[in-house]
C-alpha cells in the first residue's frame, strides 16, 4: 500500500526558503519582475530581458476584453447564484477552450508546422504558406488566428509585432505570420489581419513555449478580468439576474492617457 | 422578453480600441508594466510607483509552493484522468477557499476591523492587539495570518515587509500586524511570526484593496503555478497514477543565484 | 513522510466485489430501484418503501426547470467553447448555490429550528410559524421556500405535499410548513404558496436527512436536465453564440398523457 | 442589439405547469420512476419497460467505486480547503475525463463502428472482432472497456449483461461484446473480461444512446457518491489533511442482504 514516489523540477520548499527553479523566491521578489518570473516558472529558466518585456506586453494583451466574452458570463453568472469568488472565476477558466483562446494552441501548432516544412522542403515562406492556405480553403478550415468578429486592425496585435521587431525578437515565426497573410489576401482578394490569439501563438513560437500551454498562457492573463467582473457582479448586480450577453454598456473612465509607470 | 440593460466600468471595446478603466491597451502595453494593469483593473486607477513595485512582488509571492498544497493536488488529479489543460487548472482554483488562501481575506478583515477600533477608542495599537488576542484565544480561535505549517521565518513575510517599509508604504497596517505579533508573544510564551498570507492581507490593506478581493489576488498569483504543474503531469507522469501529496521529491535545478532582469 | 491512513465508510471495494454501505451491488442493481440506492449511499441506510418512493419523485421534481435557470447558462456558455461535456455540466453544478438550489438547505435549517423551538416552548406550531414571520419581517428577510418567480401554485409542491400524505410520512414539518403559509398570508395579506424548493425540504427533514446535503440533493437531480442542456447545445448550435438567458422557446412535443411504466 | 431567439426541446416551463418532453411533471413525479425519467430527458421519449429496468440498474453500477477514483479525490480535496459542497462536486464532476469514465463513450465507438463494419462487409461477429483485436495490438492500443486494474470478473458487468439477456435487451452489441472477448483470448492467449465502463456502453448501444453522452451517464450515476465523499469528509476529517489515494480503511457496515425493496 505504498504509495509511490514522484519528481517535480519546479518548486523546492524547505523551513524557510522557497526556491522556484532554483531561485530563491525573495531574492525573486527582490529583482525580477513577475512577467519574468512566469516565463521561469513555466520554462524552467529566466528570460533575457527582451523575452521579458515581450512577455509582459503578453500578459497585459488578454488581460480583459470587456464583458461578452463566455468566460465573463460564466464567471458572472455563476457569481449571481452567491458562489464564493473563487468558485465563480473558475466557471470562466473552464470557458477557456476551443473556440475561446484555443486559437493560441492550434495557431502555433500552425505556425511550428509551416516553419518546418519550409526547412524541410528548402522553399521560401511564401510558398509554404500558399500551400497551407489552398489546402486548408480546399477542405473549408478557417486559418487559426487570422479574423476576428469585432477589430479588423487589432490593436494588440500591431503592438506585439511592434515590440518583436524592436526588441529583436522577430524571426521565422514572424516572417510566416506575414506570409500567410499575405497569402489570405491573395485567395481571398481581401485583407484578413491576424487575431490577438494569433499574435501571442507567434510570439510563443519566437520563445519557444510548447503549443499545449497556449490555453494557460491566457488563462493566466485573462483571470485577472474575471476577478475584476466577478467582484464588480457581487458589488453592483442583484442576484440571479438575467444577464444578457449584449445589452451592457460601460460607464467607466473616459478615454485617457497614461504617463508612463 | 426583453433583458435588462447592465452597465460595467471595467473594459470598453469599440472596433479596432480597447480600453482598460479608459486606457488603451496598446498604450499600457507600451508603458505600464503588468502587475500595474493588474492592480488597474481590479482597483479602476493605475498604481504609485511604490504601489505597482510592491503588488509586482505580491504576484511573486504565491506564485507557487511546491506540489503539496490543494490546489496542485486537486489540478494535477484532473490532468491525470486527461482533461484538459484549463479543466485542470480550475479544479485547482476551486481548492482556493477558506483555509486555502483564505486567510489573506479573514486576515484583511482582521486588519480592517482592528485599526477602526484603534480610531474609534483613541488607543494604540498595541493595547487593541492585546484584547484581540486574548478574545480570540478565549473562543480558541486562531489568529488568522499567523503561524505556518513549514514556515517559522518565512523569507516571502519578511521581504513584503522589507519593501512595504523602503517604499514607504508601511502605515497602520504594518504597526497593527507588528503589534499583533508581539500580543501573540506575550500570550503564548513563543514567538508565532507572520505567514505570507497575513503579509499579503497586510499590503492589501494598506494599497486600499476590498477584503472580497482577496482570494482572487492569491489565485492570479497561483495560476502560474498550476499551469506548471498541470503541464508537468502531462508531459511526466502516467494517466490515472495515484498521487500522493507528500511523497514527491524536487529534481530541479540547484540553487542559483538571479543576476537582476 | 508517511501518509496519515484514513477511514470511509461508504464502500468497500475488493477484487470482484463491491458493497455500498455493505450491499453487494450486483444484488442492489437486481432488487432495488436506484433512488433507494441513492437514499442507502447518502445516508447509510436503505429507506423503507416509503421513503424510497418519496425520494423517487424528489429527483424527479428537480430534475430540469427549462434553460432559463443559471446553471442551464453556466453548462451551455462552457459547452459553447468547446469543453468537453463533463466540463460544461460541472460548470452548471458550481452555480448550485446560495441563491439557486441553495433555498433548501435554508428551509431545511429553518424548520428544523421552528420544530425544535415548538418543543422547547411546550407551544403549537402556528404560534412558533407567526413569531418567526414576525421576527423575518421585521429584519426584512425572506422566508426561504416561499414564492417563486414563475409559479403560484407550482405543481411539484402540491404533488410532494400529496405523496407525502398518502404514503404516511407527512409529520411534524409537514405541519409546520402549514403554519408558517398560513402565518405568512396573515402577515402579508395574501398568499405565498412553498415553492418546490421547500417542499424538497420538507420531505428531507421528515426522512432525516442532514441540511448540508441539501445542495447535493439538488445537484444530483438537476445534473440529468445539464446534460441533456449541454448536448442540446453541442448538436444544435454553433460555438461562440450569445445565449440569452430568456429569447428561447420551446419547439419539443407537444403535451402528452403518461400511461405509466 | 436584439440577441438571437433561441430554441430549445427539453422542458417547456408556464406558470405552474412544466413539462419534460411534453410530460406534466407531476404526472412523471406520480407515475414514472426516476431512471425511466432519466431516459426521457435525455433521450426524448419514454423508455420501455426493459430499457427502464436496464437503465435503472445501469445508475447503480457507478454510483461509487470507493474512495481511490480521481474523481472522489479531486472532490475530497477541495472539500477539505473549506469550499462548499457544490463546489467540491464540481471539481469530481471535472475529474470525469478520457481515462476516467471516458472508456464508456470510446467503447460506444467502437462498438457502433464495429456493428456497421459487420453490416457493410456482411460477415460475422468474431471476424470482425478478430480484424479489429489484431489492428489495434499491431498499434500497441488498448481495447477500450476490457481490463480492470482490480476486478478480473466484475460483478457489475455481470449483472448488466445478465439483465440484458433476461430482459430481452441483447442484441448486435451484446454478441459483439463476447466476439471481441473471445478475439482478445486468442490473441493474448488469456481472458481479459470486459470492465463495468464497457458494459454500461454495450448497454447504451443497445438502447440507442449516442456516444457523446457516455461521460454524462456515468456522472449522472457517480455524483451521488461523490456528494456521499464530500458530506463525509465534512463531518469526519479535518481541514486542509494531506489525503493519500490508497491509505484508507473500510469501517461501515459488514456485508449485509437487502431483502429488496
Amino acid at each position: 500500500m505504498n504509495e509511490q514516489r514522484w519528481k517535480t523540477a519546479i518548486t523546492k520548499v524547505e523551513p524557510n526558503k522557497v526556491l522556484l527553479r532554483g531561485y530563491p523566491i525573495d531574492q525573486l521578489m527582490d529583482q525580477v519582475p513577475f512577467p519574468h518570473v512566469v516565463y521561469l516558472v513555466l520554462k524552467g529558466e529566466l528570460p533575457s530581458e527582451a523575452h521579458g518585456r515581450l512577455m509582459d506586453a503578453i500578459l497585459i494583451s488578454s488581460v480583459d476584453h470587456g464583458a461578452s466574452p463566455p468566460s465573463v458570463l460564466a464567471a458572472r453568472t455563476v457569481a449571481s447564484t452567491g458562489a464564493p469568488l473563487s468558485t465563480a472565476i473558475a466557471a470562466g477558466i473552464l470557458s477557456i477552450s476551443r473556440y475561446h483562446g484555443g486559437a493560441i494552441e492550434d495557431c502555433m501548432r500552425l505556425m511550428l508546422d509551416l516553419v518546418k516544412h519550409k526547412h524541410e522542403k528548402g522553399v521560401d515562406a511564401i510558398t509554404v504558406a500558399r500551400e497551407k492556405v489552398a489546402d486548408l480553403r480546399a477542405q473549408k478550415i478557417r486559418v487559426p488566428g487570422y479574423g476576428h468578429r469585432i477589430h479588423t486592425d487589432d490593436p494588440r496585435t500591431n503592438k506585439l509585432f511592434a515590440l518583436a521587431e524592436e526588441l529583436g525578437i522577430a524571426g521565422e515565426y514572424v516572417e510566416m505570420a506575414h506570409a500567410l497573410r499575405q497569402a489570405l489576401r491573395e485567395s481571398l482578394d481581401r485583407d484578413l489581419p491576424m487575431n490577438v490569439d494569433g499574435a501571442i501563438a507567434v510570439m510563443l513560437c519566437e520563445m519557444g513555449f510548447p503549443p499545449e500551454m497556449g490555453n494557460g498562457l491566457f488563462a493566466i492573463s485573462r483571470i485577472t478580468g474575471l476577478v475584476a467582473h466577478v467582484f464588480e457582479e457581487m458589488v453592483r448586480e442583484r442576484p440571479m439576474r438575467y444577464i444578457s450577453p449584449r445589452a451592457h454598456e460601460y460607464d467607466g473612465p473616459a478615454e485617457r492617457v497614461s504617463t508612463g509607470p
